[in-house]
């Protein structure tokens, strides 16, 4: 991990280090297209040969009952089920809030516009398996689907041997209707088109490796797929932190991001230069006590400590680079988040590291990456409902409104759009 | 356009008659990439050539200056400017309802959450040229974006010659910062990745031809490109109707959508055949009399009529097709209008054309097509910002949920994640 100081690097310098890893898609996407082609073509039993190519299924059943689902859920000892209780009491605490309001107004006399939202029907989640089941993942979709409303919760999961009886708990916790052992793009693609045995979701949520997420870019461009959460790259960190912050906290805060992947970045800007050593040193101490070490130190390759000239670019260059996470460690934290613009989720001052967002805080950790908190915000309970509008009109509130929409109809060269309102006042 | 029997047909021939026209881009994909990547590599130059080739730009430049703006939109006449007025008015008031509110709340002691909503910065708004100007578009586009406190607001619109003076006063009402001459798939390129002379864009709003809206999805799949408001499809409207409403409105509102364009939809559902046939020969009376009767004519073959078991059923079919357009015009329509579960925008009883939501009942236009009404809502307010988190642990609120979060994140082998819990309370 390079320090780099903002007053020796010109403008194109500075945005190239922010660049984000190029994400390219070229040598899977063949690969994706045709299982998705597959499962489209042929249903059921294609999902079921990927399965057992990919996912090691024994058998030909994908769905794990309830009742196995409440017997491995049983399993779970009793710390951990009690800190997931505690994890899910803040998520639902938090997400219950955003229950959005309907709306409902005269906007001229005769003339009753409502807004109603409403849940998405069908959903599917998508939890990753590989080397650690994400329960927690599971929780921060299902806690808010549950909450919206949904009629349906589809979740896949590519399960091996026996499901982990933590994933196993919070799924009857929440009460999934439909839990599948499926993994990979052959998942995304049984839920976005659906087949003989699994009905069709709405929607698709969660994070996932290459393969999951073209796949889920492929089904959403797709006019009879299906929509899904948000674009998905990297997972990234950018912490902003001044001589008084702890410089053990701070290294701990950029370690915990890079462990998330090789392609993960983690930035730290600080206006002293000696506090940028001081981390660094203490990275160098703390990484070597951790299991997944490799990553880590592959991650940092990527990373970079920016001494900047004042905390107010510290944060202009946050807003331009739109982290997903941001911690905001400094003595006027308070001041310097009303200045922030584009970031997923932010952990404000000494106490408050990445990790407890990531599972228990009550915050959401499924966020954008890759500069898209420019323009989309993390998963809420918006993102399982939709909204629809409603007018309601009586024969004065159309008089009242005729001639306005008559005219820029007519001037528009709809006609016929002038005709419905006119064949009603005649 | 034909009249079907519900009870004569089985599922499956009901599924196909609800099925959408294809949407095929293989023929355009090659022409949009191309201009795509020459916007990107060649920036500003290229949108000119482009520009001179398909939108008949004379000169040089594209941007239309505020003086000329001004200058344009004095001419409106001042029918169509009250109109325009009004529908801003109704816009605005309902539109503004929807102004989120920010959620804080303390979800255990010392853990403070918040969910902030702010605008999107920078935001670019398509208005297609082509046969007639839609002004209305840029009022349904441009007022949320001014409520949501957007910071730039770009239009690009393909103008003719002189830039029509009811689309100039829009802008000048609005105050649209930027508005340049330039239309198709290239004027998409240029808001999406920026040009020497024009700054990126975040999010893209607006209809278009097939180029414009293959040019949409494509750099909303590129992590360097821009978001998009929605997925576009052609329009549709899905009527209701029973023997207590006018076959002369129920024709009226089948052609105002038929109007659109050749691959529009129109649907009606009624639960008598009389009905249905008396709808059938309002639409051959009044087609005679339409400017745009070939379109109309066109589109009437993709549509059709069905004779439904009863009105239970219409609402169930409408719910599986999720229309863009609803209109229920029965004598009951306030309990039907309980049963929707998925549509874009709808509009009940008898006085209650979709002109009127087209331009001045107060609701949004931009509105989900092809189905994707089962997963989202229109345009609105939320369209035009994102929701950031926000968490403050005190030091006590830190120790509070310390366990939990290092439990979970030891289950799921996330140690670096664990120890920058432990490392703050050491």
């Amino acid at each position: 991990m390079k320090i780099f100081i903002q007053k020796n690097l010109n403008e194109k310098k500075i945005n190239e280090l922010f660049e984000r890893p190029a994400q390219k898609n070229n040598s899977t996407i063949v690969i994706v297209k045709k299982i998705i082609d597959d499962v489209k073509k042929n249903g059921h039993q294609s999902v079921i040969k990927y399965a057992k190519k990919y996912d090691g299924l024994n058998g030909d059943s994908i769905l794990i009952s309830k009742n196995i689902l409440v017997e491995q859920a049983e399993k779970i000892n009793v710390e951990l089920k009690n800190s997931i209780d505690k994890a899910y009491e803040n998520i639902y605490k938090f997400h219950s809030l955003q229950y959005p309001k309907s709306i409902s107004v005269e906007t001229m006399k005769g003339i009753e516009c409502q807004k109603k939202y409403l849940p998405i029907e069908n959903v599917g989640l998508y939890i990753p398996g590989g080397s650690a089941v994400l329960f927690s993942t599971l929780l921060m979709l299902a806690i808010p689907a549950k909450i919206a409303g949904c009629k349906r919760i589809v979740v896949c999961s590519p399960v091996k041997n026996e499901i982990n009886s933590a994933l196993a708990y919070v799924a009857t916790k929440i009460g999934i209707d439909e839990f599948y052992s499926v993994g990979g793009a052959h998942a995304i693609a049984m839920m976005a088109y659906g087949t003989e045995k699994v009905k069709k979701v709405d929607k698709i949520f969660g994070p996932g490796n290459q393969y999951v997420t073209l796949a889920k870019t492929l089904v959403s461009n797709d006019y009879n797929g299906s929509s899904v959460d948000m674009p998905a790259g990297p997972s990234e960190v950018l912490v902003i932190a001044d001589k008084f912050a702890n410089p053990k906290y701070v290294a701990a805060d950029l370690l915990s991001q890079a462990e998330h992947g090789i392609d993960s970045q983690v930035i730290l800007l600080t206006n002293e230069i000696e506090f940028a050593r001081k981390v660094l040193s203490e990275i160098n101490l703390q990484i070597k006590n951790l299991p997944r070490r490799k990553i880590v130190e592959a991650c940092l390759i990527n990373s970079f400590i920016l001494v900047v000239n004042n905390l107010d670019d510290a944060i202009q260059l946050s807003n331009n680079y739109a982290p997903e996470h941001l911690i905001i460690n400094t003595k006027n934290f308070k001041s310097l988040a009303k200045k922030i613009k584009n970031a997923g989720s932010v952990f404000l001052g000494g106490y408050s590291p990445e990790s407890v967002g990531d599972y228990a805080s009550g915050t959401n950790h499924s966020l954008p990456t890759y500069g898209y908190a420019k323009a989309i915000g993390g998963v809420d309970i918006l993102s399982f409902m939709k909204s629809i509008s409603f007018q309601t009109l009586t024969k004065n509130g159309l008089k009242n409104i005729s001639s306005t929409v008559v005219k820029m109809a007519e001037e528009e060269k709809l006609n016929a759009h002038a005709n419905a309102v006119k064949v009603r006042l005649k």
